[in-house]
């Protein structure tokens, strides 16, 4: 089945006219024909059956056949705040495997011993509807642009906050502190950690510290360990 | 600190000679002197610290000063067997991370949907020791040369043997089969699963089948899903 992620659909509407680029993609790549079945994903929960009507490679047009919510809804809300890696690509294949196990939001911030202090939004969305079309996933995680980790601490949220540093401090384990079926942020930081400043900002804002395990991992793993243990505590 | 990976070292020797590669990295790249410290992993569960003794760019001698058993022993033998990604990198990300989460012993096997049926060991075993060295680990997993899936499910193990498929049929989840600190073989099929005489094949020689979770995930996603759950169930 040929996938298309369609953000900008109208719920109730019969047609939809995909942009110049997947419709280039659908009729010059995939060589779809006027009656070829085709799946839309609106990221917002509904997947919709359409079949091309018009098999035009700059505006091709679908009629809707059907409608279906995603059976998989999220029983939780998960939203990471990572520090993105020197080497991008870690952060990208982050993006990635955490959008097939399952996240909700994703934060960029930017800490003192951050070495990158900036990241493509708009490139960094594309592997996330990549990676949603490859799980077949109705919900489309969102992608903040780049922050203050001082901003982003002191902004509401309402849910259990968490923080993952390398200080050797009492820490509890998710396992021990999540609440079932919650909203969660989770805070990881850069490749030489946070510092010991900006996680007492962090404590006195009322994150809680955690520890994923006693290995070692770098910023990407974390990251990973937390979305997989949060998604598994949830099952 | 700067690591070197001797797996050939004499536990109870006083000296260690570095390898032409080895010495020509410490003595030209990282420019270290006669009495400079390193570290050295045996990836048989110890390290041990020495210093430079002669900084031959050749044949680097080193002079052993003392030698500590790593305290995370593992309380748990995980053996993954997995079909090579057809793209090989994502194998590839999936070792570093497994080998930074906890791993012990990689297969890889040729299955019938296959489409890559041959991987290097030798460069795969590079990422391998380079993560242990990144996250400090004593022990380094093993990676076995390619084999046929058949010969790997009828080649004995002394543990429980699980199978992931896509397949729809009653599956358990690992939380519910694991027995805690044991052995484990869990295979993981190639991007188009197993074929179902491949999965009787499984069965009929002691494999379950076990499911992951409700999300659809890539073979690298699913093995190291399969790495964490493991892990995650015997801290």
């Amino acid at each position: 089945m040929h996938f298309f992620y369609t953000p900008d659909i109208d719920p109730s509407a019969s047609v939809y006219q995909l942009s110049e680029d997947e419709s280039k993609h659908a009729i010059r790549v995939m060589r779809l024909a006027v009656g070829d079945q085709v799946e839309l994903i609106d990221g917002r929960g509904s997947f919709y059956k359409a079949e091309i009507a018009d098999a035009n490679p700059k505006r091709t047009n679908l009629r809707i056949v059907s409608k279906t919510a995603d059976p998989h809804t999220r029983n939780h809300y998960l939203h990471i705040a990572i520090a993105p890696t020197k080497n991008i690509e870690r952060l990208e294949w982050f993006l990635e495997k955490a959008t097939e196990i399952g996240i909700d939001e994703i934060s960029l911030i930017v800490t003192q011993r951050s070495e990158r202090k900036e990241a493509r939004v708009d490139r960094l969305e594309k592997i996330v509807v990549s990676a949603i079309k490859q799980s077949i996933k109705a919900w489309c995680p969102k992608i903040n642009e780049v922050i203050s980790l001082d901003k982003l601490i002191k902004a509401p949220f309402d849910g259990q906050k968490f923080i993952t540093h390398c200080i050797e401090t009492e820490k509890n384990s998710l396992p021990d502190l999540l609440q079932p079926k919650g909203r969660y942020l989770i805070l990881i930081g850069p490749e030489g950690d946070f510092t010991p400043a900006e996680v007492d900002n962090a404590l006195e804002n009322g994150y809680k510290p955690i520890t994923l395990g006693s290995s070692r991992l770098r910023t990407e793993t974390a990251a990973l360990e937390a979305v997989f243990e949060v998604n598994f505590l949830n099952r």
